[in-house]
This record gives C-alpha cells, structure tokens and sequence, in this order.
C-alpha cells in the first residue's frame, strides 16, 4: 500500500495518518480471539477506544518535517508513534484504577477495570508496555543502533524519573502549598514525558541536527505542560459527557488552575502555546503548516 | 575491581557470584532517597529482599560456560542475570496483589502491597519492568545488535504471550478436568518465559552456536517445569514460615500435585530434573559441575 508523503490539503492529510495510525495500533496487538483472550480484548479496549492520537500524529509529522521518507521510513516512524499511543493506554488504564484515581469513564467507554476487573487491567497495561518495548526492538528498517537509542529513550520517558514518578508524585498530590514551579515539574513528568519521547523519537528517526533537537525539546516541554493544563480546565468546566472521561477528579489536588484562578490560567495556556510555537519554528521542520494545524485543533477548546 | 573468573571451590563461586549479583541489582534501581522516595523504596524491598537469585545465577554460569571473557563480558553477564531477576519481582509484586492471589508474605517479609499500598506496588512493579529493558538497552560492552536481540527476547518472554498470559491463565484456573499437558504449557508460560530469557540472553552473550542454543532451549524448558512443580509441592507441604511467603494459594487450582499426587508428583519433578540435565551436557558448556551445583542447590527440598 503506497503511504501518501504529501497530500496538498492539511485536514485530509491529517484524517489520512489518523487512518493508518488505527492500523498499525490495531496491527501491533494480537487479535481479540488470541488466548488468552480476555488479556488482549481488554488491551485492545483501552489501545483501540477513539482517541486523537495525538502523540503518534505528533511523531510521524515531526519526523516527515525532518525528511524521512515515503515508504520504510515513514513506516517506522507510524509504528514509533504507535508506541507512544500505546504506553498512553496503558497510563490511563493504571491511573484509573479504583487504587488510583478511581474513575469509570474514559474516551466515552467504561474503564478497563470496569469493561473486565483490575487484574485483568493490569495485566493488560503490563502487557502494552511490554509489548510497545517490543515493537521498538522490531524495527527491522531501522539500524540497531537507532532503535536502542529510542527504546533507552522510551525507558528514561517512562522510568522512575518519568511518567512513573509523575504518577506517584500526583498520587501523593493533596493542595498543600505547591508552587507554579512545583506543579509544572508535576505536569512535565506526568504528561511531558511521552510527548518527548514522541518528539525525540521522530528526531532519532529523522537523524536531525543537535540544534534542531534542541528546538524540538523545547517545543514538546511547552507543549506538555499546555496539555496537562488544558486537561486540568476540562476536569473542572466539563461535565463527564463533555469531556468524555470521569470529570472533578482534581478536586484538592494541587493544579495551576486551583492556585491561580480559571482566566489566568487561561493566558498561561496561551503563553506556553506560543511558546511551543516559536520553538517549533527554530526546529526548522519541512510541514510546518502540518503541525500547527494538529496543534489548533488539539486546543480548539481554548477558542470556544 | 576484578571479578573472579574460575575459582576452583563450587560453594565460593557461587557465593562470590551471588555477592556480585546482589551488588549489581542494589545499584541498577535508584537509592531509596531519589525521588519520589516512596517509589524507589517500594522497588528495593520488591527486588532486594533476601532471595536465591537463581536466574542470575543460571545466567552468568552460562554464559561463562559459554565461553565469556572477564572484564566487560563477564559485567554484561551479570547485569542481564539481573534483568531477568527485575522482571522476577515485578511479576511477583503483581502476583501477590489483592486482586490476584492476596498474599501477604513473600521472602519472608511483608508484600510490597502490605509494606506500603496498592498503588504503590503497581507502579513499583511497572517501573521495575521499564526498568530492566533500559538496562538492556544501556549495555555499552555488548554491540547495538545483540541488545536488540536480547530486548526483543524479553519482551516475547514477558508478554502476552508469555509471563503475563501465563499469569492470566493462572487467574482463571479453576480445577476443571485440566489434563498434565495443559498444566504444563501453562507452567512453561508462568515460570518458564524468564528461564528462557535467562538462558537465551547468556546464549546470545556468548555467541553460542545453534546446537547450543536448541540444546539449552530445551534444558530450560524442562528446568522451568520442575520449578513450577517444586513450588506448588512447597505450597502444599510447608508452612508459611518454612516457605518464607505466603501458602496455600493454589487451593481450588489444576495443579500436576492435585491431578497426579505427592508420590507421581515427585518422579515427575525427578523425570524433569534428568531431561535438564540430559539437555545441559547435549550443551557442551565448559563448567558443568557449576551448573549442576547450583541446580542442587536449588532443589535440596527434595532430598528431604
């Protein structure tokens, strides 16, 4: 199947990856009839249920901006967004479990602990991390030496100093005193992580300059802490159908948005969008046009 | 520091080496002041209290019988032993939770669920998991192609297909007409899928020829059997002290103990333990003896 490069009209373009990032997740997990089939039904609920896909468009434009090509390449790096998507899930499966923030609803389905049981849950986010680990080392089209630089890379995103602590630390969050900085290093463990693994990754695939992954480390730092706090807003102005997720789960947390108010915050959102942008653009990317127009609309929210 | 190759008592090699492994592990995760500290805390009493170390073990005697040099190989060798005792505990930090088999005493010390909470253990097992393949992916000494190798090994031996369906099936084992040959593919998969690793990965290290490698492929298998069957005959016989965690979890479970009985339990463990053995010498390894040490070591109980 011949992968569009570049398609004139950005919207098209962009629903296009979005289709081939549905495959390729589909295709990276077993089927729901492989035993045990419980273990990969419940994967495939928290892996396949409709999301933006956000962190595997960001990868695989990144990476197009950095002059990948059609074909192997591109292919490598739909797969490596996958992988970020992937160890998503299974972050959203552990932190809603009862033991964690204990929520029913997410992306408009029942949890996974509540579609099957927490052993299964956790079994299955287990199995997705191991498993996007798994797809890293497979890259067959990518020299050895790359790969273990993004799975080393997904390892320290991940690990006890990433999205992992990040968790812990949220956990153990209860309003007592934080500061602005405090919680943007929160919000940058917990959330930024990934996005720079997805960042990094497309950098490493399109063997780009030290400046420009300069650039883009910059660019995935603002842009992480403007998605945890565009997040925070939601769980506060959105009812769970809007938001399509358990909602008010940050009540007595520490969040920018509890300690400085819904309009400041507000311009604290817009101040790290444009500040992702303008690093965005030293980044020296081919697309983009591309990029911004998945960053609109994955902050929409903010002109309604 | 110079690591002792060949010394020629058996007992102090072993002692040695396991004196090197436990050094090794303490100083692969965080100290228990990194933050957060609760987190690392959790992670050292998981994979630092008081254990065997047998799959370490299995992998360094391999690898040396094998043919592994002093120095950086021999260092490569243990760290990858360790990868494989990292997965150990977190599987077994997950095994004993609640919603699993709710044990509270594990080497003879209070589970991680117990020593501190739920969700601490979760992320605690997952961030030992993400863990071991960074430090497959930070073996420097070993070329970029053999560590990928070896991280795609472990991610087949964990995965859903692996450790994690083994523990799946286990869940949903309820004594129901099971036969001998469906316990033991789930053995295989519980107990098995890391012995593999242990012993592929000091295959891999090593260099070893394909006669080797099927050879020890089918020792493992055989040696992963026996273990499974030791440990549901220790579930039965001991107490919870003499175990040294906690028994009588498999009450209502197919187990070969339960089909077959004490006494056609016992040849069958010796049947396993023979077939190992057979295999090991088809494997042409330099150090034999210290391979058979350790394995009677580990199976002194049925001598008793």
């Amino acid at each position: 199947m011949a992968i569009p490069l570049s398609v004139t009209d950005t919207p098209t373009a962009i629903q296009t990856m979005r289709g081939l990032i549905e495959n390729r997740l589909s295709s990276l997990v077993p089927s729901e009839t492989t035993w045990p089939a419980r273990l990969h039904e419940a994967q495939r609920h928290a892996l396949l249920s409709p999301g933006k896909r956000f962190r595997p468009l960001l990868c695989v434009f990144i990476a197009q901006g950095g002059g990948i090509r059609a074909g192997a390449e591109l292919d490598a790096a739909i797969s490596t967004g996958c992988v970020a998507e992937m160890v998503h899930a299974a972050s959203l499966i552990l932190d809603d479990l009862p033991c964690m923030d204990d929520a029913d609803l997410r992306r408009n389905q029942p949890t996974t602990h509540i579609a099957f049981d927490e052993s299964t849950a956790i079994l299955s986010a287990t199995a997705l991390l191991n498993c996007a680990f798994g797809v890293l080392s497979r890259l067959d089209q990518v020299p050895a030496q790359r790969r273990i630089e993004m799975i080393d890379l997904l390892s320290y995103a991940v690990g006890s100093k990433g999205l992992i602590a990040g968790q812990m630390a949220d956990l153990a969050n209860v309003d007592q005193g934080a500061t602005i900085a405090e919680i943007e290093r929160l919000n940058t463990l917990k959330t930024g992580a990934l996005f720079d693994f997805s960042v990094e990754a497309a950098a490493i695939l399109a063997g780009m300059r030290a400046s420009q992954r300069a650039a883009l480390k910059d660019f995935s730092y603002h842009l992480g802490l403007a998605f945890q706090l565009l997040d925070d807003v939601k769980d506060v102005v959105m009812s769970d159908a809007e938001a399509e997720k358990s909602v008010n789960r940050d009540i007595g947390k520490a969040t920018i948005l509890a300690l400085a108010g819904s309009e400041a915050s507000k311009r604290k959102l817009q101040d790290y969008l444009d500040h992702a942008s303008a690093a965005l653009q030293r980044a020296e990317l081919s697309n983009l046009d591309m990029l911004t127009a998945i960053m609109d609309h994955q902050f929409a929210f903010l002109r309604t």
